[in-house]
């Protein structure tokens, strides 16, 4: 079957290969989307008045049909049909002849990697947010566990005073619910229906964009036709962005254990069947999981610059460059869920050596403690500092825990304020949950 | 005066000018925030018995002091004292002797560089978001007055379908708006009051966090004391992506209005006074400013970027590394905020040369609109789209405007929902309003 | 078979496909090195006596056996074997027994990863700097061709000065004949042979590094061994960034095509066969292989900026963050080679439209030459210049072509030094293919 | 004075502000290239004839009375006058009036810029070098000084196989000596004289531009014209790479450093001059230096991004956005110089610990030594393997350094080629003096 721009002349065989790309492999993820906003705008065509409803019925059993094969493995894009939306037509062509030539009445392709993207990227971040929630609630649950063992806590790489294992890990659940407004921002602004927008331009036809959105469960029609399509790239970006602070989160946390789990700190232990060994000397056990987090924190941050830089200052309009973004934007997602996961399987199985922990206090942990007491009975802080600093030696030995449990304000050791932040995670996931069903049911909905 | 960690040994000449930097400078923009973040503090430390309330009194009449004569450009930093904190510490042991000795108890430097920047933070954005809602409002103005000015609209460069002036601006206004959406994003985030995070490690003083956050107007106290210091780059790189996303519009505004500007198209017209001119051509105007803002989007990209690179994977707590993100987070912001005006200034100026504009029109751009008529027709649109391919010489001349204005669903150019727009700018510019009013109380209220 | 460093316990399930990603399937393409450097390593254990030289045939039989399954589609690697270098040595101990449980004496894994990948490098390379060559030849011969065809010469987007076409394509020439020079220096530093560092600490066996560096091709051993673990990263970072100067001037190149290729401007034809249309305008011919090239150099400095990321500052010796650099590494080199091989062939198609480009001159083309002329009368070239501007509209039209061809010193439009250029570039050329007969002369005498 | 391009109508005031932004700073740099590149411009306008001998002769005495204000600090830029191109000549015009204005004849401010960065680029990759090849030495006298100083090599950040300090300090003095391999292309890339380009297209006048590239001692002509401004930022890009990799380098040295310093480990000693304290913790000596050349690292990353971002897919010939350039260049530049200095002063005062670092041996060290004595004395290496890794407690203690002088393959503990080593850099630097050399006598030669 042709292309859905096939003209008179043929296209050069190596440019072809060029332009095409992986594209078409690349698609197989999108073809549930391209059939649901296929069946949404035949529905509403037919709505208007442009197909009947005994011509939307069959356009939509077909586009079902679709589905069934790729949900069993046995729909396939070939390369020379260079992307799902050909493919998908192709085959509405191939079943129905006439009316398959009529479904892309009233819409471009541009139109359909923009809805395609959307519906696609909706079901990935909900994926994201789902298990940057269940990892930070089960850091805020390692954190209540261990949160009276003492941790020395460190700046500039050096101890510096007393932590706390709960304070740490706490650090990072807190970390990742911040996380989850941006991931939320992202959700918010994917949620825009583009389709409808052509060529970037409308069309002269009555078509219902409100329907379409309804139809597809978004929470907007993405209004202005040019800028759904000057945001191609956009939405990508501020997806990719919180990934990239996600990844941040779990290269810091993976940076720490790797750190903390070498035998000479000796903090945490690593399970064995966690890390993988060495080829030339027997007694390695590599944090090789959390390497690879680390490492992977720096692509997700390349797929969001490759995406930031392959927009920068385009024209107005399609250009041809917004398919080199479909690539970043898929793995970053990807790579942030699998990365998600892995973090949580180690953290379901770190063993926490107390008793290491508390062999590494030594007394000049206390010497900020110190000088604070010394201000809290009327010393001038900074005579008190330097009081101290000149009498390390003289420094008293203390007990850990009670050190960490006597801080008590807000968000110190002892009062790390874990009860409010599950609570505050438990309402992420039921959002996400609620989230999730709202789309399951406009999905259904729109297929039953 | 002596560094607030000075010690017996001094540090070496040429490893103190690395190490301090010019952060000195940059501290000047941190003064009214470190002395407002200051006066907290002293007032929380008076109301738990550490200060007197008198003290509290000398300290606060002391800080104004210093507000003072910064106001007045007579306050100033020297490199040997490294930082503001340094500086107006040593104002106050100077002025008040032993008291102001007392004024860093239960508080770090840390603390104190992570409340000043998220004071400076939280203007910097309100200043930002304003003008960004009054540049959309701008265009959205100026869309409605072109609104029927047609324009060819493109897609890979070239020529593509009719489209119009009021399109055109549209997109980039609502594109604005959304930006709206990721500036209060990283304004939300930002609100965090980390101030009683000490070392990352809280302190052993009943210090009221609530307190000192709600008398600096935050939203929220920054919970766990080590994830304030983890979050030193995060916030700032939140803050910058916004920008980020900001700056992008404006390349892509600023790209289109260089092409569309060259006499060959020229749809537009800059103002001389804001050409400059060639040193050796002397019939030149250049779009200088449009290309200075086409490349500091790529500026403001990599502050964002050396933010993100200086902060992966960096161990919990403080590390000396954070001071060199100060500089790409100023200079990220300042550069959105002026580039956002000089976009305002030009497009209030800006001409459009409707005349040339109607002449570009050629009949294939309505080869698409021919198409769908035939589908609507019943032709099915594969079969119209081929034979309108073969027969493009043979296409009619149309009218554009026409054209353009009877294109009428949902965000075509005969329905730009531009109403709708401005209302939700203005409601945008009344909350900046309003937070930037609560602000100036907290302040105000602080100093009094 | 077993991973290279089987132990007792299994890795779970989940994180072994996160820590193997797709290694098995990159690895794909370095089988032929990882032959060539085993069979080199046990030529070598043969020659200090590790091996009897009966055992080394049997050993390198076994090797060519490899590379013979795998240039006929018949070798593979399993995902559970994680990389090329299991697989290989699962091979040998299949076939050879307690032999090939010989070979990886005195050799790591990284060892292998790093000297596959030099040897891979050096390939790539290879092909991409005759690719260079080839279109730098290309560009000049066109610029050749068209050296006395006018062509507006512009700055800030905008028509200034008169040039050639001749002037245009002899610019991107001399810039891929300077980017020669970055990639020979990327040749040269990935010239060196890690072989024998094993896991980055060296071995207590007498190896003879410069033995396998020698048979290998290698200009020299890399000494420390430490070294060659710590410069993974390096030496792709080299080489990707000379792929980003070369991306960098197609990218420009691309972008000024599509711009003088719209019909406004007119200037060059593509060829219809490089254009893919669009689905819903029949009339457009989209630039769609420029429009890549375009964005793919995005790509390549995405694939650079994350090799930088991943091994920033990380600690010395081998980490596992390593693994995620060669994905970008292998990418970067591939497109880079098809983006040159596209630009080629579309420069071997390109139509001049001289007519357009003599029609696209205006008399105040020439404000700066008649300047010029005033001040080589003696008129201070301040004054005229101000003097020619108040009189624009009073400068006479002039031939371009005559214009053009009377600039003739170093490097202007009459006097573009192409065939010096061209000498250059010959030069390069031979030099390529000469490094490219030694480098298959080694790989021959190696397996022969 | 009027800007070179002055016109009849004003800029606009903010548009001025924003246009100019910080360059008349930052070209307070570049008023040595401009005065050299001027009179070299002068001398050979007076060689074609455009000026008189005498002429030359008071605007080279002009042009010297400017570099002695300079010198003395008191020439200066306003901002209304942009750059330094308009300081000098405005100087020149008010001092020896119509003759001030001829100067211009046959260039452009394009031509000034580029040829006053070329020069300054010279000079700074001259002293970047030297610092380079100095700290190299450094390096490979402080591993000669300790080679015989055990260590524990690691990867995985985990204790691995013996190493020594030597094999680590020599690893980065190799490093070093590669990285002025890129330093020496991207000084060898820069060494073209662009002057006479003019505005990109050239001039209607017989210039000699082999003449001025032979008096400022450049090595060649850069010859096409619009290469010339084409290739602005590629320069620039190309340098700043070389300083990527040599931050990179050091950024791994200081990494490992603060790790290798922390008290838990121990190896290394920081002077304690160079270790910033902590405001709140009397006891900390905190590696301050060692952070921030990592944390530089990522800031000099941000500026070779910033570049590439800027000048990506830009229409050729000057654009504006050029000038954007200039700042990230010379942050760069000095950034890289000053971090190499810091760095070699720690070199020189670094302590070793050698009684903590025999302490850290333990005899798991020697699991690969011993299977790979296994294999020696005909066991499988594989078998060996596993049956060490099933016996670690049953391993020997060895002494370490007996074991490590063991190792005398090429580039082993045993075996660190450092005389070769500082052979190679010692005749870097005699060819790095004698290149300064050859400068120096250009500028004197055309100043006297």
């Amino acid at each position: 079957m042709a292309k859905l721009w096939h003209k008179a002349v043929d296209l050069d065989g190596e440019i072809e290969q060029y332009t095409v790309g992986n594209d078409y492999v690349l698609d197989m993820e999108l073809v549930e989307a391209d059939v649901l906003g296929s069946v949404a705008h035949a529905k509403m065509l037919a709505a208007i008045g442009i197909l009947t409803e005994e011509e939307f019925g069959r356009l939509k059993e077909a586009l079902k049909e679709v589905l069934g094969l790729w949900n069993r493995g046995d729909f396939c894009i070939e390369p020379s049909q260079e992307d799902v939306h050909t493919a998908v037509e192709a085959f509405l062509t191939d079943k129905l002849g006439e009316l398959g030539k009529k479904i892309h009445t009233g819409r471009s392709r541009n139109d359909q990697v923009l809805v395609d993207t959307r519906l696609y990227v909706r079901d990935r971040l909900l994926d994201v947010r789902h298990e940057v929630a269940l990892l930070a609630d089960t850091l805020a649950r390692f954190a209540e566990k261990w949160r009276e063992v003492p941790m020395p806590g460190r700046t500039h790489t050096q101890r510096a005073m007393p932590s706390s294992v709960g304070l740490w890990a706490g650090a990072f659940a807190e970390s990742l619910a911040d996380d989850l407004v941006l991931l939320g921002t992202a959700a918010e602004l994917n949620d825009q229906c583009p389709l409808g927008s052509a060529a970037s331009y409308g069309v002269g036809l009555p078509i219902d964009r409100q329907m379409t959105a309804d139809l597809l469960g978004f929470a907007k029609v993405q209004n202005n036709v040019l800028y759904a399509n000057n945001s191609r790239g956009k939405m990508e970006a501020i997806a990719l962005f919180a990934c990239t602070e996600v990844m941040h989160d779990l290269a810091k946390l993976a940076n720490d254990l790797i750190f903390f789990s070498i035998p000479e700190m000796g903090y945490f232990g690593l399970p064995e069947e966690y890390c993988p060994g060495s080829s030339i000397m027997p007694q390695k056990k590599n944090p090789g999981p959390l390497e690879l987090i680390r490492a992977k924190s720096a692509a997700v941050e390349a797929d969001l610059f490759r995406v930031l830089h392959i927009t920068r200052a385009l024209p107005s309009g399609y250009n041809r460059d917004f398919q080199e973004t479909k690539e970043p934007l898929m793995q970053g997602l990807k790579v942030t869920e699998s990365s998600l996961k892995v973090a949580r399987l180690i953290f379901e199985n770190l063993t926490v050596n107390e008793e290491t922990l508390l062999k590494s206090f030594t007394p000049e942990l206390y010497a900020a403690d110190e000088a604070l007491e010394m201000a809290a009975r009327g010393v001038p802080f900074r005579d008190a500092y330097k009081q101290v600093g000149l009498n390390l030696d003289k420094l008293a030995d203390r007990d850990p825990r009670e050190n960490i449990l006597s801080k008590t304000h807000l968000g110190a050791p002892g009062n790390l304020g874990l009860a409010a932040l599950r609570q505050r995670l438990s309402e992420n996931i039921e959002q996400i949950k609620a989230a999730g069903s709202r789309i399951d049911d406009a999905k259904k909905s729109l297929l039953q």
